[in-house]
């Protein structure tokens, strides 16, 4: 076995580290006998000169074999949704209770957000009472009374990536498509799933910015699914402005509701389909379309997330009465300074405004105002005359507005001719 | 003024650092705030983009300027010669005496042996007394009443470089042309020289092994000298075969004595007056292979090594009796087993038998034993019968010499053939 030195210069050289390498560079990792320069070294390495198809397979399962999997028996295939993060991104709080109305269960470990991304846990606990973080027991009842749930990952589930991922963060070598594959794909496949869907974003507000890269994310993922026996679907989607309306944490809960009434915005609601019957394909059930349709119509989605926020602990009145939710004491409107077309509305300008007025972190340890946030009124491909509502800020005493105001007002681009339209979905793979 | 990830990024990308980020981060690493995982990425990250001209000079000027500057005032200029480590190289003890008897001040700052390479310190070392660690003062006293000074860096020349090659050591980032160019010329010109000459060790035995790298190398050095207004001129030289006939320390400074006698082995000797010849040259002297000569048929050469040694806290009485010297109890004679030419002897198999015989450490914290070493009695292009005597190895007890005999009689290759003769010096560049 070679030294770990020794591993660092085979990477660095282009080669490729064995299956017991791997196990030894991660154990040492997690026991922490490697030490983070020797660690931050290979993770440069590996930003470099990539990792061989097989090698990545090794990888993610040491990844894995770092921690405890989940393992809950349920009566129908397991199925979870993954995206790379984006800029008012409530996908997964509509999705989880439609899928599970329409017969698939859905173990869904989700995250918080960071920089101009949100995150699906921030969002859930805009609901009073709600609670992410859930015991084993906890979560495998939830699912099993549910068919649902969304929760945050257990410190137990691959703790070779929180270690890596630190390091990543402050040594740039975030942006490295074998990283980031194998840490998303790690932590998704020790959920026990039966398949994947994963959404892609692509675009100004993504960490992927271009379709080319994004694509080559979605087949690394892809490779290590099926090297796990796991089926992985994937969506590019587009990132550009931000999804729906609402960019936030309360608000986006309140828009997520508004959809399982059948009234959500149509990007929002085109990805959700989009990516529900894709979830349902792989279980086996082909017409999907339909049934996502019909457990909106029904209110049968609507039910089952009104089922999820109970058994997780929140007041489940916040679906009948958004009021209950946390709202902000103060608003600043933002409105069209000429008339025209929205040709774009930077995604990521938007996420850092909501950020700056106390919707998101800068760092880990931030605090998160669950009431502040911002909300569009006009939309890229939208006609505005002079004085039009574009935007409406929203938030508390004591934040720093003006350079919030500032900043979405710059991300509104409006032009006399109307953009060519863009398709959402830009590609799907797997 | 980028954050520390900001600037690995950039570098990362193949981006410049400008002279205030350089200035920023070698504060960072010597105030140790910025953390060792992300020197080790920057690290990585320069292995693999390099770095660029004007960046590399900012790089060594910040690097000089982590700690103090020696400014020795002498009479004649100030002239130093580094090489890049060998087996067997004895040169620096023959010729800072031997340029200095020439009229040229030699204030030699030297390293000691790691792996297979021997190091001037521990060769010093050999001689009874010899004290090689010196106090600014001792350091600049010598100088003036020698004209030479053979002794280790301060602790407070180049702080920046000890933490820097410390990680590299353990993150695979030695055998970077700018990390090593910057290291060695920051400590050469933190001694306030007037010329610099390096010695560039090329080939199997050497940490250079092409031609190409080695020239590359030069290059590097020589810019980053005329940055700094000091002149420097390199020579690419064969190092595949050791040095001379002694490999080890004592037995190394019994053949540097031999060779001021003027009984010196042909190529050591050929080297030590290129070198010492380009070192006058620098100090306008243009008749160096004459004044080099005639400083060994003298004998003022050896004279002013005798007083270097008394200067330094040494047995001076070696000069006259080398059997002062320490000696092995044990020795063990290899011999040819079959007729032909010695068509080559690996230099750095040669340098890892002597380490096992204790001549050299595998880690910084190992011990030396000065008395351990091998000499060899034929060199590549002799001719050899059945039963002619190889190599000796001299040891003490314990030591394991089977894998040290088998390593130097696997470095020994004979053949029919006489191989054709290779130039010691490969290249002059500057």
């Amino acid at each position: 076995l070679r030294s770990t030195s020794e591993m660092i210069r085979r990477k660095r050289d282009g080669g490729e580290l064995d299956r017991e390498e791997i196990r030894a560079f991660l154990a040492g990792v997690v026991s922490r006998s490697v030490p983070d320069y020797q660690t931050a070294a290979m993770l440069m390495a590996i930003y470099f000169r990539g990792m061989a198809e097989e090698e990545l397979a090794e990888f993610t399962a040491a990844m894995i074999d770092s921690g405890d999997r989940l393992d809950i028996t349920t009566p129908t295939p397991k199925v979870d949704k993954h995206s790379t993060g984006g800029v008012g991104d409530k996908v997964s709080i509509c999705l989880a209770p439609l899928v599970a109305a329409c017969g698939v269960t859905v173990p869904m470990m989700s995250g918080r957000g960071l920089g101009h991304t949100g995150g699906t846990l921030d969002k859930l606990e805009s609901i009073p009472g709600f609670r992410t973080s859930l015991s084993p027991a906890e979560f495998a009842a939830t699912v099993r009374s549910c068919g649902a749930v969304i929760a945050g990952q257990s410190e137990r589930i691959v703790p070779a990536d929180k270690i890596l991922y630190a390091l990543r963060d402050t040594t740039a070598t975030v942006a490295s498509i074998p990283l980031i594959s194998s840490s998303i794909m790690s932590k998704k496949l020790a959920e026990g799933l039966d398949a994947l869907v994963l959404d892609i974003k692509v675009g100004s507000g993504a960490f992927m910015e271009t379709v080319d890269r994004a694509r080559e994310l979605a087949r690394s993922m892809a490779r290590i699914g099926e090297s796990h026996g796991t089926r992985v679907r994937a969506y590019l989607t587009r990132m550009d402005q931000p999804l729906g309306f609402e960019v936030g944490n309360a608000n986006e809960i309140e828009e997520a509701i508004t959809l399982l009434r059948g009234k959500g915005p149509p990007d929002l609601l085109q990805l959700v389909k989009v990516l529900g019957s894709a979830m349902l394909a792989e279980a086996g059930i082909e017409d999907g379309p339909t049934r996502l349709e019909n457990a909106i119509q029904s209110g049968s989605g609507l039910a089952r997330l009104e089922r999820l926020i109970e058994a997780q602990g929140g007041d489940p009145s916040v679906v009948e009465q958004p009021d209950t939710l946390p709202r902000a004491a103060h608003s600043r409107r933002l409105r069209a300074d000429r008339e025209g077309y929205v040709v774009s509305i930077q995604a990521k300008e938007i996420g850092l405004a909501a950020m700056g007025l106390g919707a998101g972190r800068q760092t880990v340890d931030d605090a998160i105002d669950h009431s502040a946030g911002i909300t569009l009124s006009a939309k890229v491909g939208d006609a505005v005359s002079y004085g039009d509502l574009l935007a409406t800020l929203r938030f508390n005493a004591s934040r720093n507005v003006e350079t919030a105001a500032a900043r979405v007002a710059a991300a509104f681009r409006i032009e006399a001719v109307a953009p060519h339209p863009w398709p959402l979905i830009l590609d799907e793979i797997g």
